[in-house]
């Protein structure tokens, strides 16, 4: 039960980090595509972003490895 | 069972503030773009709107620890 | 059975606040940027939303603890 | 079994909350920075319609609360 | 099994609430922002449709907590 | 078994109400904002559609509550 | 079981009327206001297809109560 | 378990005439309110549309009543 | 088992069969509407496509009647 | 077992053909009513399209006959 | 289980064959109407393109037929 | 249980392929209908797509197959 | 057990390489067609990608291998 | 049962880092196509996202690599 709660929790972390993180990104190279001379703020405002969105999928994959060596 | 219900807290977690986030930092990016100079108002409210959204994970973060080391 | 309980609640709240916070500050953000000096009030009506939306699911997030310690 | 019971029914609500105010609120900020001038009276439709939209996740919450203290 | 009954009972009904208020309001919030005078007409209307709209998420409240005290 | 079953009879209904109804009010309420004029015609129809949305749902609420006392 | 059978029957019914009678009567309101001298021809097209509609949905709800009362 | 397959199988019938007839009928009363002179032939075809969608229902609903009363 | 089996069949059948004919109908009811002139072959080409959608939808039908009575 | 899986097969090779044949058969028809004299050319390419499509829902259906008659 | 093995493989199959053909050829349709004097490449990329998508799922049913007479 | 992995495999693989390849094979119609000169160049790109695209399902194939004759 | 999961880990692994390549694949196809001077960078660009999202699906594979031979 | 969850973790991986990439490769590939000369940032942009989005899912393959050989 332990090795299916592991993969649940950085399968779920996987799903949402690649949701988020693609709909930043995505938006970000459009932007970027539109205006390059605003590309430093927009490169800014994106490390913010996923920086953001990846906390809570890193603390699930911290949490999947928890789970494998306790 | 313990574990199982942490990995379902974080994951779930994961997923909502995957969601939140990057639709709010997708839009920042994109207003940024549209109106550079209004940069700073754009990100005091994006880094305001992410602190709300992460309240509820955190504290699905949080619950899934307190599951394991209980 | 008791912190599978707690982590669907939980769970379940992070997905709820994380969509319709994320659908209110996103629109906040784009609005602003069409409308830079009607921040103000923006603001204010994004802050009242948020607190709305939040209600149910801090108290998800409260029942969750109660769940675990009781 | 009860506090599943609870779980399920706070996390439901809030979902439902989520999504109903996340329409509401958006939608608002989004016609206030189209007309600033008329911002009275919709923020005054708005806090009817999420009183509205609480009234049946409000009473899941209680109904949640109930379900665990008796 | 009676506390999940009650649970699914109100969670669905302030799903259903949710979503069919919430398209109501919006709407109307939208309406009243493209054409003020109307706003009374306009409200009329909101509240004639969330009555309608409250009466089944109300009757499955009032099952859910007749299940609990039967 | 027989309150689960009273409980998703009601709780469908509600969700099937919702969407049903939110659909037709919202579409009158940004009709009669498009055309005042002709908001009787508007509303009578509004009136006959969610009487015949409603019928379906209520004998939902019906049969849930016959469930209960039976 | 039989109950639960009753629910499903009717909760599915109201549901499918719901989505059904809900497309059919919001284009219906939205048509009459673009053009409200073709009223009459276009309430008399609704009620044949709410008539249609409905037909299933009230087979299932009278399967419901065949099942309740047999 | 009878009474489930009944419920079932009208529940889907009424599920998937309602999306039919639903899509059938307001393309109709659309194309009506667009060109009312051609309604004869649009009302020709509607009746043929919906009763091809309704074959498969009311077959549906006959070994619906055919298993209660079999 | 049988009758669920039967149930299954029909219900995926007749949900298969409403959104294909819809699909077909409303856009052969839309399209006569924009060129009346061309109605023959555009319902020649509307028989054709629902006679080919229902070929499994009554191959559904006929296998759970002989479910029934086998 | 043997009819569930028979109901199973059929059922799913009736949603597929379903959406398969009313994508291709309504842009068809969409299509002759913009160009009406294509349309030889156009139902041809229907013709080998729904044809390709039903190969595998027959076999399906071949494999459901073969199911319950084996 | 056999049975149920091969009816979710072949079903499974006409689902993915539905969708990818239906995209193809109602694309290939629309084309062929809107540039007649191409319609030898487009049907020569169409058949490439329905040959290809039909591979696995052609796959599927010989795997079908293997899992019924093994 | 070998008979339905190797159904899950294949059937998954075949959903998988279809999704993908439709997508590819339709955009490379439409593109070859808009600029029917590039035709080559469009048509090796789509080559090498699909085959990119072929190359886990096929391997889901190849495993159904294994996992049915081992 | 084993074939289980060989078939789950390669049939998601297929199905997430479908929807990804499809994505990267149809666009590329689609900017070529606008503009066929670029399309060295494009399909450079387009190799980056696909290697990039078939890494995972590969891995699934390579594990849904050394599930069945280990 | 170890087999299982390796299988989940990867498969819910791929299945991420499908949809992540794929959008943020599709944006890249669009935008050059719209601005040839902005190619070095963006794809600069796009290793930078693809990075961040591939974190997560090689994780869960880490994971599911060591479930398998612990």
């Amino acid at each position: 039960m332990e090795f299916l709660a592991a993969a649940i929790a950085v399968g779920l972390g996987a799903l949402g980090a690649g949701i988020g993180n693609g709909m930043i990104v995505s938006k970000t190279v459009e932007s970027i595509a539109r205006q390059p001379e605003a590309r430093n703020i927009l490169q800014t405002t994106m490390f913010i972003g996923v920086g953001i969105v990846e906390v809570i999928p890193l603390a699930a994959t911290v949490i999947a490895f928890l789970i494998m060596f306790t």
